[in-house]
């Protein structure tokens, strides 16, 4: 099994409310690969897609009941501090809910959270010991 | 926000359990910026993290309760059919949870799920309509 995670899927309730966020309000690239009830989204390197929360349960055949903390967290790496100030603003006014506000980490970076329509949680952070590479993906020694 | 998702944590009850599965068991290789009770996977565009679920949900500020399906899951795409077979045979030598034997999905593939150590649901699936890049990224158009 080769190193690798290709595609996460975020399950959803209103698929067109997380159409609107992810597609509209972030502005990202939907791929023509999507149909019906199903998005892709191709972010260099992983794809994000969306999936009708029940139906992804059925297909992993388990029961769709669940609630509190997903113990997922995804993160978007900032390039500077203040790009984390930045996308929690843009994010809270496209309606999403802060978690968690921009506040320096005992590591040494600066992050904040935000849930997604459906509660999935992101991190924004920067992480002055990271780099990124030409398509934007973290450098990790 | 430009498009990306850079890392993916997962909150893991029992860390050394864990490190493991994905280090030794999947022979995944552990970035040197590891430390402590925090890994990092560079999986080539994505990494993927492990951290404890009790300090995750406190560095996102939530409560770490939480149960059932978490709506949310990874994908491990392979070359062929077969090569999911052998995957999910491959993680259930190493003690994983088969959640969904490989069969054929109605849409024109062939997947199956396993849940590593923690529950955290992963889909391996044979999408005969997705190509790879040199990196082993999908291709989506």
């Amino acid at each position: 099994m080769r190193p690798k995670l290709n595609l996460i899927t975020l399950g959803v309730k209103d698929f067109e409310r997380s159409l609107q966020f992810y597609r509209d309000g972030l502005g990202w690239p939907l791929s023509s690969a999507s149909q019906g009830d199903v998005a892709f989204f191709p972010l260099g390197g992983v794809v994000l897609a969306l999936y009708p929360r029940d139906k992804l349960a059925e297909d992993a055949q388990v029961s769709p009941a669940g609630s509190g903390f997903s113990g997922i967290t995804l993160a978007y790496n900032t390039k500077s501090q203040a790009e984390v100030d930045e996308v929690l603003q843009t994010v809270e006014n496209l309606g999403a809910t802060i978690i968690k506000r921009a506040q320096p980490v005992f590591w040494g970076g600066y992050n904040g959270y935000f849930a997604d329509p459906d509660g999935h949680l992101w991190e924004v952070a920067w992480n002055p010991f990271f780099g990124f590479d030409e398509a934007d993906n973290l450098i990790l020694p």
